[in-house]
């Protein structure tokens, strides 16, 4: 009694019998949002397998040959690992004590890539700073031998503005106070938690290196340290860090696909990366990352039918340490950029997923369609699930695809509900359970719709308008 | 045009002129309810200056002597501190890796008391029980050369009662472990958070000591230890501790008093603890405690007349850790009753002040007054801000107020919101940033609200129902 479709019908051409690019999305969405495994399982055995996986680690390459068996069974094509160089960087033991007014310990975290101490440690009266301006304004000569701190803090905020606002303290603070004679740094984290976890991260390089031992507080250090500062107290601190670099090591980037059945020459490209910070086991930075696009990614292999365009999955490794100067440099997507150059021409879009597994909240898609039937079409497709379509195009993409972003390839923004994701960034806090299944299912199902339409379209996303979308064909 | 009302008016009787208990109790109530900084300035002081305050520390011993000179300052009577012989505890340093499959740092804190392993360290593979029922359960002799785990779970409930059901594994599964052949004992943290940090607190001695080393794991390690021997891999740690222990130590507890104007020697005893565990600065464990107290009993003195029995204030030393066998003894809490003993008779009611600084939503009372109008008179006092009357009488009035209990004093309890207490308890997380000052000035009203009204009353909490009311006298 019923109709029985059939995809792909003798006699009929292919398009002619497949359902419209925003049906499927729609169904890709829905199929997401009921709740898949994938994304689920691939964060939980990525952090419980591997646990920490730093960049150069035994563990990230561990991590990625996993990612890629994983990715084969997954049904991915081209699967493969692509190894770089690196230099290391191992954090070692560290501790930190208030000496005086009296003895207290200190919670803290080396800033990535941060020198060691002297193997007795150091010691030294801290001289607080409300602020890097503040910092910045001292007199040269005026910190020397002592232990400058910035205190700094950060604003929690959904899109993260509040991190962009106060991260140029660890970014310069260590390099400004040693100009000024300090011999250590300390930053009150970059984070808006109170707990007694320290936020590390990386700092700028100087002439090749970062010039002095550099620690992060946790919060409540920072706190007490300014707290007995205005009592009037001196703060004297003792420090102590065996961190240690290691050149000639390498980490590298796992690659698969789904390739496009009418033009998988152009690539709609999925980025997150597999290394993490060494303290947590990268849940949230970015475990989560590679479980949705890999789910998304996932999803789309297993329609009936393949979009016109490759999706490009790329595991990023070395994202958050291992790079020489400048700063912010990002090894694996250096990496990706430099071994696929030739390529980035056809690469049609770019995102990354490296925000926590907290919902999407916000399509941020390039200048030239914003205005376009794909925008609408996605808008349609996203809104169901609480995301809005941004007026502003994308800024800051991600530091993975940033280099192929930069070398022309247009990026979009899947932005994440970020008020709670700097409670735990860089932090031994990193850990699975701070997961929200739900919203990391939403992740997916906005990751998948997303790049179904891009891929499954003829949108240039460079510079044409698109094109309208094509009329319901079934 | 207004009534003049002038108190002591000569040639009328003190009594006569004063402003009925319950009048005075309200009073009290708003005044602290309407902000005061005598709590506050003390937590924050008390933590800022000394941080964490181990039992026979040099912190606990500087910042008694803190408090006595702070309470003469603050107008109190017969301020003196009485020292008392102890053992102390220090934890040294310690370090936990997962070592297998691979290597992952671990997040552990010493239980308190426990021995230090060898100075090597020690490593074992991990076996990992669900409850402390399943530990006992096993075999004797079938964890030998083997680390145990129990992994229990605690609930969060506001009255704590999680905490009840679960501490038993960190009481009792060290020396049920060591009779089983363990080399050490790990233990999911008694605590309802999430973070990355552990609950410390003490374990039971048998043939006076605690047998193996003993420790707390995070919240989220002990998840991660549970996955990945879910996922059929064996799991080995290692365990580094230097833990000692210092034989011919001292602490203190420090007494003060708001003399009573007719029958000094009834005492009504609040009591609190001055030491804390090390990780943490003490601030919901128990410096709020202090401070509510204190706070509550210097309203009372800065009225224009003294209630009719003594206000006394004891700020206990040792209360955490620093007893031998049996364990749960409070040093402090034994000296005070074995000091005082001879007055414990005249003491007429005795509570205490240690689950932080979260509202009191409860009120119990000697069964002797539960259906009292001294009963009646303190709901209508507390009511009306949140405080219930309990239809149960106080069963365990404190570790400090212990001792003084057992002996015959009644006791008291103002019970406070414990949803969020075993978040923090006995962890580095214990800082000032978690007191909120609101709720703290509540405890100060619930505190120096009742404590007024017992002890301007003749009630005997004993065993006589207790007297009416005096009408208003004015």
């Amino acid at each position: 009694m019923g109709l029985i479709l059939l995809s792909g019908t003798a006699g009929r051409s292919l398009a002619a019998t497949l359902p419209a690019p925003e049906t499927v999305a729609g169904q890709l969405r829905d199929a997401a949002m009921a709740g898949h495994d994938i994304a689920w399982n691939w964060v939980s055995e990525l952090t419980t397998r591997f646990g920490p996986r730093p960049a150069g680690s035994a563990n990230e390459q561990q991590a990625a040959e996993w990612a890629a068996a994983r990715m084969k069974a997954l049904g991915f094509e081209n699967v493969h690992i692509e190894s770089f160089p690196i230099t290391g960087w191992a954090r070692g033991t560290e501790s930190a004590q208030l000496i005086a007014p009296n003895v207290q310990p200190l919670v803290i975290a080396a800033l990535g890539e941060s020198p060691p101490t002297p193997a007795a440690g150091l010691e030294g009266d801290v001289v607080v700073f409300p602020t890097l301006a503040a910092l910045k304004a001292a007199a040269p000569g005026s910190l020397t031998g002592k232990v400058a701190m910035v205190a700094q803090r950060t604003v929690r905020a959904q899109d993260g503005a509040g991190y962009g606002a106060a991260v140029g303290a660890r970014v310069d603070g260590p390099h400004e106070a040693a100009a000024r004679g300090a011999i250590a740094f300390l930053l009150r984290s970059i984070g808006t938690d109170s707990h007694r976890i320290a936020h590390t991260g990386t700092t700028r390089y100087v002439n090749g290196r970062v010039p002095i031992p550099a620690f992060a507080l946790s919060a409540p250090d920072a706190d007490q340290i300014e707290r007995i500062a205005a009592l009037g107290q001196a703060v004297r601190v003792r420090l102590f860090s065996s961190a240690s670099y290691a050149p000639g090591a390498h980490s590298q980037n796992v690659i698969g696909e789904v390739r496009g059945r009418e033009r998988p020459q152009e690539v709609v490209l999925l980025g997150a990366h597999l290394d993490s910070w060494d303290q947590g086991t990268g849940a949230i930075d970015d475990g989560a990352g590679t479980a949705i696009i890999t789910a998304a990614a996932k999803l789309i292999r297993d329609l009936p039918h393949r979009p016109r365009r490759t999706v490009r999955v790329v595991l990023f490794g070395s994202e958050e340490v291992g790079q020489p100067e400048p700063p912010g440099s990002a090894f694996g997507g250096h990496a990706y950029a430099t071994n696929h150059q030739a390529e980035l021409a056809s690469h049609v879009l770019a995102g990354e997923s490296d925000f926590g597994a907290d919902r999407v909240y916000e399509l941020a898609l390039p200048k030239a369609v914003g205005e376009s039937e794909f925008a609408r079409q996605a808008q349609r497709v996203l809104t169901p699930i609480g995301v809005l379509l941004s007026s502003r195009s994308p800024e800051d993409v991600g530091t993975d695809v940033g280099p192929s972003v930069e070398a022309g390839v247009p990026g979009f923004q899947l932005n994440q509900d970020g008020m709670r994701y700097f409670d735990i960034h860089h932090t031994p806090d990193d850990t699975l359970d701070k997961i929200d299944r739900t919203q990391l299912d939403q992740n997916v199902a906005a990751w998948a719709a997303l790049a179904w339409l891009a891929a499954d379209s003829d949108v240039d996303f460079r510079t044409r308008a698109a094109a309208p979308a094509a009329a319901p064909r079934s």
